[in-house]
Protein backbone atom coordinates (compact mmCIF):
# COMPACT_ATOMS: atom_id res chain seq x y z
CA UNK A 1 0.00 0.00 0.00
CA UNK A 2 1.52 3.65 -1.20
CA UNK A 3 1.49 6.87 1.20
CA UNK A 4 -1.68 8.36 -0.94
CA UNK A 5 -3.43 4.82 -0.66
CA UNK A 6 -3.06 5.26 3.00
CA UNK A 7 -4.06 8.49 3.15
CA UNK A 8 -6.99 7.98 1.20
CA UNK A 9 -8.43 5.22 3.29
CA UNK A 10 -8.51 7.65 6.51
CA UNK A 11 -9.79 10.18 4.96
CA UNK A 12 -13.12 7.56 3.78
CA UNK A 13 -13.00 5.51 6.77
CA UNK A 14 -12.27 8.86 8.71
CA UNK A 15 -9.93 7.04 11.21
CA UNK A 16 -5.89 6.60 11.67
CA UNK A 17 -6.50 3.91 14.54
CA UNK A 18 -3.97 0.53 14.53
CA UNK A 19 -4.78 -2.08 16.22
CA UNK A 20 -2.07 -3.92 17.88
CA UNK A 21 -2.17 -7.48 17.41
CA UNK A 22 -0.28 -8.98 20.86
CA UNK A 23 -2.15 -12.15 21.71
CA UNK A 24 -1.65 -13.27 25.11
CA UNK A 25 -3.05 -16.92 25.68
CA UNK A 26 -3.40 -15.94 29.76
CA UNK A 27 -5.51 -13.14 28.45
CA UNK A 28 -7.65 -14.52 25.88
CA UNK A 29 -11.40 -15.65 26.84
CA UNK A 30 -10.89 -19.07 27.98
CA UNK A 31 -13.63 -20.91 25.87
CA UNK A 32 -11.07 -19.96 22.82
CA UNK A 33 -8.42 -21.88 24.17
CA UNK A 34 -9.86 -25.33 23.31
CA UNK A 35 -9.76 -24.49 19.46
CA UNK A 36 -7.27 -26.02 17.48
CA UNK A 37 -5.32 -22.41 17.17
CA UNK A 38 -6.07 -20.11 19.86
CA UNK A 39 -4.30 -17.39 18.58
CA UNK A 40 -5.41 -17.26 15.30
CA UNK A 41 -9.35 -17.73 16.00
CA UNK A 42 -8.96 -14.68 18.87
CA UNK A 43 -6.87 -12.70 15.77
CA UNK A 44 -9.94 -13.67 13.65
CA UNK A 45 -12.11 -12.43 15.36
CA UNK A 46 -10.94 -8.76 16.85
CA UNK A 47 -10.15 -8.30 12.81
CA UNK A 48 -13.80 -9.18 11.72
CA UNK A 49 -14.92 -7.01 14.42
CA UNK A 50 -12.75 -4.33 14.30
CA UNK A 51 -12.10 -3.48 10.50
CA UNK A 52 -14.47 -1.02 10.02
CA UNK A 53 -12.71 1.76 12.46
CA UNK A 54 -9.41 1.01 11.91
CA UNK A 55 -7.14 1.32 8.71
CA UNK A 56 -3.82 -1.16 9.52
CA UNK A 57 -3.01 -4.02 11.83
CA UNK A 58 0.17 -4.52 13.68
CA UNK A 59 0.66 -7.95 14.83
CA UNK A 60 3.61 -7.86 17.37
CA UNK A 61 6.20 -10.73 16.71
CA UNK A 62 7.22 -11.32 20.49
CA UNK A 63 3.72 -12.89 20.97
CA UNK A 64 3.89 -15.68 18.05
CA UNK A 65 7.51 -16.38 18.50
CA UNK A 66 6.35 -17.29 22.24
CA UNK A 67 5.54 -20.13 21.10
CA UNK A 68 7.63 -21.47 18.68
CA UNK A 69 6.53 -23.16 15.80
CA UNK A 70 2.92 -23.13 16.55
CA UNK A 71 3.03 -19.43 17.33
CA UNK A 72 5.27 -17.97 13.85
CA UNK A 73 2.24 -20.67 12.33
CA UNK A 74 -0.31 -17.93 13.72
CA UNK A 75 1.43 -15.51 12.57
CA UNK A 76 1.38 -16.56 8.96
CA UNK A 77 -1.92 -17.52 9.57
CA UNK A 78 -2.79 -14.00 10.20
CA UNK A 79 -1.02 -12.09 7.76
CA UNK A 80 -2.64 -14.38 5.26
CA UNK A 81 -6.07 -13.73 6.28
CA UNK A 82 -5.52 -9.74 6.35
CA UNK A 83 -4.11 -9.81 3.08
CA UNK A 84 -6.68 -12.05 1.53
CA UNK A 85 -9.75 -10.63 3.25
CA UNK A 86 -8.95 -6.68 3.95
CA UNK A 87 -6.39 -6.27 1.48
CA UNK A 88 -7.00 -2.69 2.00
CA UNK A 89 -5.52 -2.39 5.28
CA UNK A 90 -2.14 -1.52 5.82
CA UNK A 91 0.24 -4.21 7.46
CA UNK A 92 2.56 -3.14 9.86
CA UNK A 93 5.10 -6.63 11.41
CA UNK A 94 6.09 -5.00 14.36
CA UNK A 95 9.35 -7.26 14.65
CA UNK A 96 12.33 -4.69 15.73
CA UNK A 97 14.71 -6.18 13.69
CA UNK A 98 17.96 -4.82 12.24
CA UNK A 99 21.75 -5.97 11.83
CA UNK A 100 24.49 -6.38 9.42
CA UNK A 101 23.26 -6.13 5.50
CA UNK A 102 23.64 -9.86 4.88
CA UNK A 103 21.20 -10.36 7.96
CA UNK A 104 18.88 -7.34 7.15
CA UNK A 105 18.25 -8.49 3.59
CA UNK A 106 16.93 -12.01 5.29
CA UNK A 107 14.38 -10.98 7.75
CA UNK A 108 13.40 -7.97 4.72
CA UNK A 109 12.78 -11.63 2.92
CA UNK A 110 10.74 -12.58 5.73
CA UNK A 111 8.24 -10.20 6.49
CA UNK A 112 8.23 -8.34 3.41
CA UNK A 113 7.92 -10.86 0.86
CA UNK A 114 7.34 -14.12 2.24
CA UNK A 115 4.63 -13.11 4.37
CA UNK A 116 3.69 -10.08 2.54
CA UNK A 117 3.44 -7.43 5.19
CA UNK A 118 3.45 -3.85 3.79
CA UNK A 119 5.90 -2.44 6.88
CA UNK A 120 8.71 -3.54 9.25
CA UNK A 121 9.21 -1.67 12.42
CA UNK A 122 13.25 -1.89 12.24
CA UNK A 123 16.04 -0.45 15.48
CA UNK A 124 18.21 2.09 13.94
CA UNK A 125 21.32 1.48 16.52
CA UNK A 126 23.23 -0.33 14.05
CA UNK A 127 22.92 2.01 11.33
CA UNK A 128 22.59 2.85 7.82
CA UNK A 129 23.96 -0.39 6.07
CA UNK A 130 21.60 -2.68 8.78
CA UNK A 131 17.87 -0.32 7.78
CA UNK A 132 19.01 0.23 3.60
CA UNK A 133 18.05 -3.62 2.69
CA UNK A 134 14.39 -3.34 4.15
CA UNK A 135 14.13 -0.50 1.99
CA UNK A 136 15.36 -2.15 -1.01
CA UNK A 137 11.96 -3.83 -1.54
CA UNK A 138 9.53 -2.20 -3.77
CA UNK A 139 6.37 -1.10 -2.57
CA UNK A 140 7.36 -1.59 1.02
CA UNK A 141 7.71 0.50 4.29
CA UNK A 142 10.41 0.66 7.05
CA UNK A 143 9.00 2.34 9.94
CA UNK A 144 12.28 3.00 11.93
CA UNK A 145 12.68 3.04 16.33
CA UNK A 146 12.73 6.84 16.88
CA UNK A 147 10.82 8.03 20.22
CA UNK A 148 9.57 5.16 21.83
CA UNK A 149 6.77 5.25 24.49
CA UNK A 150 8.14 3.25 27.25
CA UNK A 151 10.29 4.48 30.11
CA UNK A 152 14.03 3.14 29.13
CA UNK A 153 13.79 5.97 26.47
CA UNK A 154 15.42 7.93 28.16
CA UNK A 155 18.04 6.16 28.56
CA UNK A 156 19.48 6.65 25.43
CA UNK A 157 17.52 8.32 22.77
CA UNK A 158 17.09 11.28 24.75
CA UNK A 159 20.87 11.87 25.30
CA UNK A 160 21.86 15.44 23.78
CA UNK A 161 24.87 14.78 21.29
CA UNK A 162 28.00 16.95 21.40
CA UNK A 163 28.59 18.47 17.72
CA UNK A 164 24.96 19.06 17.12
CA UNK A 165 21.95 20.92 18.81
CA UNK A 166 20.15 17.67 18.92
CA UNK A 167 19.54 14.74 20.87
CA UNK A 168 20.02 11.16 19.97
CA UNK A 169 16.75 10.53 18.44
CA UNK A 170 16.73 13.57 16.34
CA UNK A 171 20.21 12.46 14.81
CA UNK A 172 18.58 9.32 14.20
CA UNK A 173 15.15 11.33 12.10
CA UNK A 174 17.64 13.50 10.43
CA UNK A 175 20.44 10.61 9.32
CA UNK A 176 17.73 8.62 8.20
CA UNK A 177 16.26 11.16 5.55
CA UNK A 178 19.41 10.16 3.56
CA UNK A 179 18.33 6.48 3.45
CA UNK A 180 14.63 7.07 2.30
CA UNK A 181 12.13 9.37 1.46
CA UNK A 182 7.95 9.86 3.03
CA UNK A 183 6.77 7.61 0.57
CA UNK A 184 8.95 4.18 2.33
CA UNK A 185 9.55 5.38 6.03
CA UNK A 186 7.48 6.23 8.54
CA UNK A 187 8.81 6.80 12.75
CA UNK A 188 7.59 5.37 15.84
CA UNK A 189 6.87 8.10 18.18
CA UNK A 190 5.68 7.17 21.30
CA UNK A 191 2.17 9.17 22.88
CA UNK A 192 3.84 9.66 26.08
CA UNK A 193 6.12 11.81 24.67
CA UNK A 194 3.29 13.97 22.78
CA UNK A 195 5.03 17.13 23.40
CA UNK A 196 7.96 16.37 21.69
CA UNK A 197 5.94 16.22 18.83
CA UNK A 198 6.07 19.68 17.61
CA UNK A 199 10.08 19.27 17.11
CA UNK A 200 10.34 16.14 15.62
CA UNK A 201 7.61 18.05 13.07
CA UNK A 202 10.43 20.39 12.08
CA UNK A 203 12.67 17.77 10.91
CA UNK A 204 9.93 15.30 9.47
CA UNK A 205 6.88 17.35 8.54
CA UNK A 206 6.11 15.53 6.09
CA UNK A 207 6.63 11.55 7.05
CA UNK A 208 3.54 9.68 8.85
CA UNK A 209 4.15 8.47 12.39
CA UNK A 210 3.17 5.41 14.09
CA UNK A 211 2.20 6.23 17.66
CA UNK A 212 2.15 3.40 20.43
CA UNK A 213 1.55 4.52 24.08
CA UNK A 214 -2.69 5.58 23.74
CA UNK A 215 -4.86 3.11 25.78
CA UNK A 216 -2.58 1.09 28.52
CA UNK A 217 0.51 2.87 28.63
CA UNK A 218 -1.40 5.83 28.71
CA UNK A 219 -0.73 8.51 26.34
CA UNK A 220 -3.41 11.43 25.06
CA UNK A 221 -4.65 11.27 21.77
CA UNK A 222 -5.77 14.75 21.80
CA UNK A 223 -2.49 15.98 22.58
CA UNK A 224 -0.75 13.58 19.75
CA UNK A 225 -2.83 15.40 17.15
CA UNK A 226 -2.34 18.83 18.51
CA UNK A 227 0.93 18.30 17.93
CA UNK A 228 1.37 15.49 15.46
CA UNK A 229 -1.31 15.71 13.10
CA UNK A 230 -0.05 17.74 9.35
CA UNK A 231 -2.13 18.30 5.95
CA UNK A 232 -2.34 14.58 5.00
CA UNK A 233 -2.47 13.56 8.62
CA UNK A 234 0.09 11.57 8.69
CA UNK A 235 -0.40 9.35 12.06
CA UNK A 236 -1.39 6.05 12.68
CA UNK A 237 -2.67 6.04 16.28
CA UNK A 238 -2.05 2.12 17.67
CA UNK A 239 -3.80 0.44 20.96
CA UNK A 240 -3.45 -3.13 21.43
CA UNK A 241 -4.64 -4.23 24.93
CA UNK A 242 -7.58 -1.92 25.54
CA UNK A 243 -8.65 -2.76 22.01
CA UNK A 244 -7.97 -6.88 22.50
CA UNK A 245 -9.21 -7.05 26.15
CA UNK A 246 -11.82 -5.27 26.62
CA UNK A 247 -13.80 -7.81 27.45
CA UNK A 248 -13.09 -11.80 28.10
CA UNK A 249 -15.96 -13.11 27.79
CA UNK A 250 -17.80 -14.63 24.57
CA UNK A 251 -18.60 -10.97 23.82
CA UNK A 252 -15.00 -10.19 23.66
CA UNK A 253 -15.28 -9.22 20.21
CA UNK A 254 -18.29 -7.06 20.23
CA UNK A 255 -16.29 -5.47 23.08
CA UNK A 256 -13.22 -4.76 21.34
CA UNK A 257 -15.25 -3.17 18.47
CA UNK A 258 -17.04 -0.62 21.16
CA UNK A 259 -13.28 -0.18 21.99
CA UNK A 260 -12.70 0.38 18.92
CA UNK A 261 -15.76 2.47 17.37
CA UNK A 262 -15.12 5.02 20.42
CA UNK A 263 -11.20 5.27 19.51
CA UNK A 264 -12.24 6.12 16.02
CA UNK A 265 -15.26 8.79 17.00
CA UNK A 266 -12.00 10.38 18.78
CA UNK A 267 -10.19 10.76 16.08
CA UNK A 268 -13.34 11.78 13.59
CA UNK A 269 -13.87 14.74 15.80
CA UNK A 270 -10.51 15.41 15.28
CA UNK A 271 -9.78 15.22 11.90
CA UNK A 272 -13.21 17.55 11.63
CA UNK B 1 26.12 -22.43 31.52
CA UNK B 2 27.49 -20.14 34.27
CA UNK B 3 31.06 -17.94 33.59
CA UNK B 4 33.23 -19.93 35.26
CA UNK B 5 32.03 -22.90 33.46
CA UNK B 6 32.60 -21.15 30.25
CA UNK B 7 35.94 -19.91 30.77
CA UNK B 8 36.95 -23.95 32.07
CA UNK B 9 35.59 -24.88 28.95
CA UNK B 10 37.75 -22.45 26.75
CA UNK B 11 41.31 -23.34 28.77
CA UNK B 12 40.36 -27.03 28.19
CA UNK B 13 39.98 -26.47 24.35
CA UNK B 14 42.21 -23.68 23.62
CA UNK B 15 39.99 -22.08 22.14
CA UNK B 16 37.23 -19.60 22.00
CA UNK B 17 35.70 -19.55 18.86
CA UNK B 18 32.16 -19.19 18.11
CA UNK B 19 30.56 -20.64 14.94
CA UNK B 20 28.21 -18.55 13.57
CA UNK B 21 25.33 -20.87 11.86
CA UNK B 22 24.17 -18.53 8.98
CA UNK B 23 23.41 -21.08 6.80
CA UNK B 24 22.41 -19.43 3.14
CA UNK B 25 20.90 -22.29 0.88
CA UNK B 26 22.06 -20.40 -2.26
CA UNK B 27 25.52 -21.15 -0.49
CA UNK B 28 24.89 -24.30 0.73
CA UNK B 29 26.26 -27.71 -1.03
CA UNK B 30 23.74 -28.95 -3.98
CA UNK B 31 23.91 -32.64 -2.33
CA UNK B 32 22.16 -31.23 0.60
CA UNK B 33 18.96 -29.58 -1.22
CA UNK B 34 17.48 -32.66 -1.59
CA UNK B 35 16.95 -33.79 1.57
CA UNK B 36 13.83 -32.74 3.71
CA UNK B 37 15.77 -29.82 5.82
CA UNK B 38 18.32 -29.11 4.45
CA UNK B 39 19.26 -26.18 6.61
CA UNK B 40 19.62 -28.56 9.63
CA UNK B 41 21.27 -31.18 7.91
CA UNK B 42 24.03 -28.46 6.44
CA UNK B 43 24.16 -27.74 10.42
CA UNK B 44 24.41 -30.98 12.22
CA UNK B 45 27.33 -31.66 9.85
CA UNK B 46 28.83 -27.93 10.35
CA UNK B 47 28.18 -29.08 14.60
CA UNK B 48 30.34 -32.68 14.06
CA UNK B 49 32.70 -31.33 12.18
CA UNK B 50 33.53 -28.66 14.15
CA UNK B 51 32.76 -29.11 18.11
CA UNK B 52 36.10 -30.11 18.67
CA UNK B 53 37.78 -26.65 18.33
CA UNK B 54 34.85 -24.37 19.39
CA UNK B 55 33.26 -23.22 22.81
CA UNK B 56 29.71 -21.67 21.03
CA UNK B 57 27.58 -21.68 18.56
CA UNK B 58 25.55 -19.00 17.51
CA UNK B 59 22.31 -19.51 14.86
CA UNK B 60 21.17 -16.25 13.49
CA UNK B 61 17.67 -16.09 13.45
CA UNK B 62 17.20 -14.23 10.33
CA UNK B 63 18.32 -16.85 8.60
CA UNK B 64 15.87 -18.95 9.82
CA UNK B 65 13.16 -16.54 9.34
CA UNK B 66 13.65 -16.15 5.90
CA UNK B 67 12.03 -19.73 4.90
CA UNK B 68 9.19 -18.74 7.39
CA UNK B 69 7.84 -22.00 9.20
CA UNK B 70 10.17 -24.03 7.83
CA UNK B 71 12.79 -22.43 8.81
CA UNK B 72 11.88 -21.86 12.38
CA UNK B 73 11.44 -25.27 12.79
CA UNK B 74 15.05 -26.05 11.27
CA UNK B 75 16.24 -23.23 14.03
CA UNK B 76 14.17 -25.31 16.59
CA UNK B 77 16.07 -28.87 15.55
CA UNK B 78 19.29 -27.25 15.37
CA UNK B 79 18.95 -25.60 19.04
CA UNK B 80 17.39 -29.02 20.54
CA UNK B 81 20.87 -30.89 18.56
CA UNK B 82 23.24 -28.77 20.60
CA UNK B 83 21.42 -29.09 23.98
CA UNK B 84 21.41 -32.93 23.62
CA UNK B 85 24.27 -33.77 22.14
CA UNK B 86 26.85 -30.88 22.75
CA UNK B 87 25.74 -29.65 26.40
CA UNK B 88 29.05 -28.20 27.33
CA UNK B 89 28.97 -25.92 24.45
CA UNK B 90 27.66 -22.58 24.91
CA UNK B 91 24.51 -21.02 22.72
CA UNK B 92 23.83 -17.66 21.30
CA UNK B 93 20.72 -16.23 20.01
CA UNK B 94 22.03 -14.01 17.60
CA UNK B 95 18.61 -12.33 17.35
CA UNK B 96 18.96 -8.83 18.43
CA UNK B 97 15.74 -8.27 20.09
CA UNK B 98 14.54 -5.43 22.49
CA UNK B 99 10.68 -4.35 23.06
CA UNK B 100 8.77 -2.44 25.63
CA UNK B 101 8.99 -4.72 28.87
CA UNK B 102 5.32 -7.01 28.46
CA UNK B 103 7.44 -7.73 24.85
CA UNK B 104 10.45 -7.93 25.45
CA UNK B 105 9.38 -10.38 28.04
CA UNK B 106 7.87 -12.80 25.23
CA UNK B 107 11.10 -12.50 23.14
CA UNK B 108 13.11 -14.19 26.70
CA UNK B 109 10.46 -17.22 26.73
CA UNK B 110 10.79 -17.78 22.95
CA UNK B 111 14.54 -18.18 23.03
CA UNK B 112 15.69 -18.86 26.44
CA UNK B 113 12.80 -21.13 27.67
CA UNK B 114 11.08 -22.49 24.99
CA UNK B 115 14.39 -23.36 22.69
CA UNK B 116 16.78 -22.98 25.68
CA UNK B 117 19.40 -20.93 24.52
CA UNK B 118 22.30 -19.92 26.76
CA UNK B 119 22.15 -16.33 25.56
CA UNK B 120 20.11 -14.27 23.40
CA UNK B 121 21.41 -10.75 21.68
CA UNK B 122 19.73 -7.55 22.49
CA UNK B 123 19.43 -4.34 20.98
CA UNK B 124 20.24 -1.08 23.61
CA UNK B 125 18.23 1.25 21.77
CA UNK B 126 14.88 1.39 23.79
CA UNK B 127 16.93 1.50 27.43
CA UNK B 128 16.54 -0.39 30.14
CA UNK B 129 12.78 -2.09 30.57
CA UNK B 130 13.90 -3.21 27.22
CA UNK B 131 16.48 -5.79 28.30
CA UNK B 132 15.56 -6.05 31.98
CA UNK B 133 12.99 -8.91 31.35
CA UNK B 134 16.36 -10.88 29.71
CA UNK B 135 18.06 -10.43 32.83
CA UNK B 136 15.06 -11.60 34.85
CA UNK B 137 15.27 -15.65 33.51
CA UNK B 138 18.28 -17.09 36.10
CA UNK B 139 21.25 -18.87 34.87
CA UNK B 140 20.99 -17.60 31.42
CA UNK B 141 22.79 -13.99 29.57
CA UNK B 142 22.03 -11.23 27.64
CA UNK B 143 24.30 -10.14 24.93
CA UNK B 144 23.93 -6.42 24.52
CA UNK B 145 25.31 -4.18 21.19
CA UNK B 146 27.85 -2.22 22.42
CA UNK B 147 29.87 -1.03 19.04
CA UNK B 148 29.08 -3.43 16.18
CA UNK B 149 31.55 -4.79 13.18
CA UNK B 150 28.89 -2.92 10.28
CA UNK B 151 30.13 0.38 8.66
CA UNK B 152 26.83 1.43 9.99
CA UNK B 153 27.99 2.08 13.12
CA UNK B 154 29.82 4.95 12.63
CA UNK B 155 26.15 6.33 12.16
CA UNK B 156 25.17 6.74 15.91
CA UNK B 157 27.03 4.02 18.30
CA UNK B 158 30.22 6.78 17.95
CA UNK B 159 28.40 9.64 18.45
CA UNK B 160 29.65 11.67 20.58
CA UNK B 161 27.89 12.93 23.97
CA UNK B 162 27.34 16.24 25.44
CA UNK B 163 27.47 15.98 29.17
CA UNK B 164 30.18 13.24 29.36
CA UNK B 165 33.38 12.11 27.68
CA UNK B 166 31.56 8.76 26.42
CA UNK B 167 30.69 8.52 23.31
CA UNK B 168 27.14 6.69 22.44
CA UNK B 169 28.68 2.84 22.76
CA UNK B 170 30.44 4.02 25.79
CA UNK B 171 27.52 5.07 27.56
CA UNK B 172 25.42 1.57 26.66
CA UNK B 173 28.30 -0.21 28.40
CA UNK B 174 28.39 2.23 31.40
CA UNK B 175 24.44 2.51 32.10
CA UNK B 176 23.77 -1.35 31.35
CA UNK B 177 26.38 -2.07 34.58
CA UNK B 178 23.30 -0.96 36.43
CA UNK B 179 21.13 -3.84 34.79
CA UNK B 180 24.00 -6.70 35.21
CA UNK B 181 27.09 -8.59 36.18
CA UNK B 182 29.55 -10.22 34.10
CA UNK B 183 28.09 -13.02 35.58
CA UNK B 184 24.51 -12.63 33.06
CA UNK B 185 25.80 -9.70 30.50
CA UNK B 186 28.39 -9.77 27.30
CA UNK B 187 28.84 -6.93 25.16
CA UNK B 188 29.14 -7.56 21.50
CA UNK B 189 32.10 -5.68 20.08
CA UNK B 190 33.16 -6.10 16.60
CA UNK B 191 36.57 -6.87 15.07
CA UNK B 192 36.68 -4.38 13.01
CA UNK B 193 36.79 -1.41 15.72
CA UNK B 194 39.75 -3.72 17.35
CA UNK B 195 41.82 -0.36 18.36
CA UNK B 196 38.73 0.47 20.37
CA UNK B 197 39.13 -2.73 22.55
CA UNK B 198 41.16 -1.26 24.88
CA UNK B 199 39.07 1.97 25.84
CA UNK B 200 36.41 -0.13 26.34
CA UNK B 201 37.89 -2.69 28.70
CA UNK B 202 38.65 0.60 30.79
CA UNK B 203 34.99 0.77 31.47
CA UNK B 204 34.24 -3.23 31.31
CA UNK B 205 37.13 -5.27 32.46
CA UNK B 206 35.87 -8.54 33.56
CA UNK B 207 33.14 -8.65 31.26
CA UNK B 208 32.99 -11.09 28.34
CA UNK B 209 33.17 -9.73 24.54
CA UNK B 210 31.19 -12.11 21.64
CA UNK B 211 33.80 -10.93 18.81
CA UNK B 212 32.03 -10.94 14.76
CA UNK B 213 34.00 -9.65 12.19
CA UNK B 214 36.96 -11.61 12.07
CA UNK B 215 37.25 -13.84 8.62
CA UNK B 216 34.47 -12.10 5.83
CA UNK B 217 34.04 -9.35 7.16
CA UNK B 218 38.07 -8.89 7.99
CA UNK B 219 38.89 -8.18 11.38
CA UNK B 220 42.43 -9.59 12.66
CA UNK B 221 42.19 -11.90 15.44
CA UNK B 222 45.57 -10.73 17.08
CA UNK B 223 44.82 -7.13 17.95
CA UNK B 224 41.34 -8.52 18.91
CA UNK B 225 43.64 -10.61 21.66
CA UNK B 226 46.39 -7.41 22.16
CA UNK B 227 43.88 -4.93 23.23
CA UNK B 228 40.45 -7.24 24.38
CA UNK B 229 41.87 -10.48 26.48
CA UNK B 230 41.64 -10.28 30.47
CA UNK B 231 42.81 -12.69 33.00
CA UNK B 232 39.63 -15.10 32.57
CA UNK B 233 39.88 -14.70 28.44
CA UNK B 234 37.08 -13.01 28.27
CA UNK B 235 36.48 -12.99 24.60
CA UNK B 236 34.54 -14.99 22.47
CA UNK B 237 35.48 -14.84 18.79
CA UNK B 238 32.90 -15.61 15.82
CA UNK B 239 33.33 -16.51 12.56
CA UNK B 240 30.31 -17.29 10.30
CA UNK B 241 30.80 -17.80 6.61
CA UNK B 242 34.86 -18.53 6.75
CA UNK B 243 33.90 -21.52 8.32
CA UNK B 244 30.66 -22.62 6.94
CA UNK B 245 31.57 -21.98 3.46
CA UNK B 246 35.07 -23.02 3.69
CA UNK B 247 34.14 -25.99 1.05
CA UNK B 248 30.91 -26.44 -1.14
CA UNK B 249 31.39 -29.80 -2.24
CA UNK B 250 30.47 -33.37 -0.61
CA UNK B 251 33.89 -32.70 1.83
CA UNK B 252 32.03 -29.17 2.95
CA UNK B 253 32.13 -30.29 6.46
CA UNK B 254 35.76 -31.67 6.37
CA UNK B 255 36.79 -28.34 5.05
CA UNK B 256 34.80 -26.28 7.78
CA UNK B 257 36.78 -28.56 9.91
CA UNK B 258 39.85 -27.62 8.88
CA UNK B 259 38.89 -23.54 8.98
CA UNK B 260 37.72 -24.10 12.99
CA UNK B 261 40.93 -25.76 13.70
CA UNK B 262 43.41 -23.21 11.82
CA UNK B 263 41.58 -20.65 14.02
CA UNK B 264 41.62 -22.63 17.19
CA UNK B 265 45.56 -23.17 16.95
CA UNK B 266 46.04 -19.27 16.33
CA UNK B 267 43.62 -19.06 19.74
CA UNK B 268 46.08 -21.52 21.43
CA UNK B 269 48.99 -19.29 20.38
CA UNK B 270 47.52 -16.24 21.84
CA UNK B 271 46.50 -18.31 25.06
CA UNK B 272 50.03 -18.95 25.68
Amino acid sequence: MNRQELISEIRKKKSFLCVGLDPDLEKIPAHLKSSDDPIFEFNKAIIDATHEFCVAYKPNSAFYEAHGLKGWASLEKTISYLNKNYPDHFTIADAKRGDIGNTSSMYAKAFLQQMNFDSITVAPYMGSDSVKPFLEIKNKWVILLALTSNSGALDFQTEELKNSADKLFERVLRKSLEWGTEENMMYVVGATKAEMLKEIRKIIPAHFLLVPGVGAQGGSLEEVCKYGMNTDIGLLVNASRSILYAGNGTDFAEKAKEEAYTLQQEMKSYLN
